[in-house]
């Protein structure tokens, strides 16, 4: 039985860093919010499932996953669950909640960069809240970027395993969320990410080691990734973007 | 070898959801930056270790847990990690990501919890972001305060098992977390919080529970529990609280 993503249709979003996974590792799923409108298919589908009154284990947003009859909600949840399923996890116990762990600052992160444009709420439009997305958006770039992306960057460099991963002596989905989450970034805030490669190389290097994965570029020139756009969590206002 | 809970001293903050879970199992622990400045001992050796060249697998921030050799940080992986060893957490494989979805949903609350007083920058005084605050905390209590404790409320009422706990049929880490959550809003907004118990009649009904739970009431009348202050996660400011 397929893997079922639940997640909003025409955004990349976090569902992104749950759809790299599965492709990286050709896993069978169906990304139902994009399926048509059949039985079990659609957003129609997605929204019964969250409103649902007898659902013993409801999420509270997507993305979600539903594997037979366990639904697991939350991107580093989701992929803390399928990371060993799918040859994407260290093989040491310990280590897997080193790679939960960096996987929940990226999280964080992900936080910090969608409130860049929703700072005061989640319910107005960024018009009209823009005055302080512009000051969140300033801050985010001086302080947060350098502060995060620093953090990962000596994240690689002291790996004992070499800087060639985040964790362990193999790939994990923690780099392909380090891939999603360098994209993103360069996407939404080019001139703050213009000297990102100098500032974290090795960073760098492992964007473009992704990149060329057989199964991710093979997904990245497919129709089933979507181009990054302004519904997402990465957003390009080019009012919001400044020299770091 | 007791496990070693690093945060910061002199407030609950997210240190505080770690902190039940050990206090309510009687596991042996340490609260290393309460400690005195001995060796290993200390905010200056938590910050010793954040800042190390030489450590494998270094944390973004507190708290973190130390277990030997291994630092697990972030609160729902630390609690994701110590559940089955307090036994606070499912039996059930399965059930133990649905708890650590509930966690999450929490933690995801909680960083909502700070932007209502820090909404444009972590690096400002709240005194210099208070009318973006004032904002952020109407639109908090109006949509995101119904919504999540709503949500919470369902997950108790539709659990198979009753509506004595989040998940499962025994008390787990997320029933502690729940309690530290009401207990955070209701200081933080007295007003907004008002109807809370009619509102959310099981949620409250296990906030009461868990306070009366033998462990937790002499935690919670010890000195080990800290008042809640302007320094933590919820923090009360009346200029931000309202009727909801």
């Amino acid at each position: 039985m397929p893997y079922e993503l639940y997640y909003w249709d025409g955004l990349q979003g976090r569902g992104e860093f749950v759809r790299l996974a599965l492709e990286e590792s050709s896993a069978d799923y169906v990304d139902i919010a994009r399926g048509s409108d059949g039985p079990g298919q659609g957003t129609k589908a997605m929204l019964a499932l969250m409103g649902s009154e007898n659902e013993p284990h409801i999420p509270f947003a997507p993305p979600f996953l539903k594997d037979g009859g366990l639904i697991v909600p939350h991107v580093a949840n989701i992929l803390m669950y399928l990371g060993p399923k799918l040859g994407l996890a260290p093989r040491d116990e310990g280590l897997r909640f080193v790679a939960n762990g960096l996987q929940l600052t990226i999280a964080d992160m992900l936080a910090e960069v969608h409130d860049t444009h929703h700072p005061l709420s989640t319910d107005l439009y960024y018009e009209d809240q823009k005055e302080a997305a512009k000051q969140r958006s300033s801050a985010f770039i001086e302080q947060r970027i350098p502060k995060f992306l620093g953090y990962f960057e000596r994240v690689l460099q002291q790996n004992p395993h070499g800087d060639k991963q985040a964790v362990g002596d193999a790939p994990s989905y923690v780099d392909l969320s380090l891939f999603q989450l360098m994209e993103g970034l360069h996407y939404a805030f080019p001139r703050a990410m213009k000297s990102a490669a100098k500032r974290y190389p090795a960073l760098t290097a492992l964007r473009e080691a992704v990149r060329i994965r057989p199964n991710i570029a093979r997904y990245l020139t497919s129709d089933r990734r979507l181009a990054f756009n302004t519904s997402g969590v990465f957003r390009h206002y080019p009012e919001l973007d400044q020299e770091d």
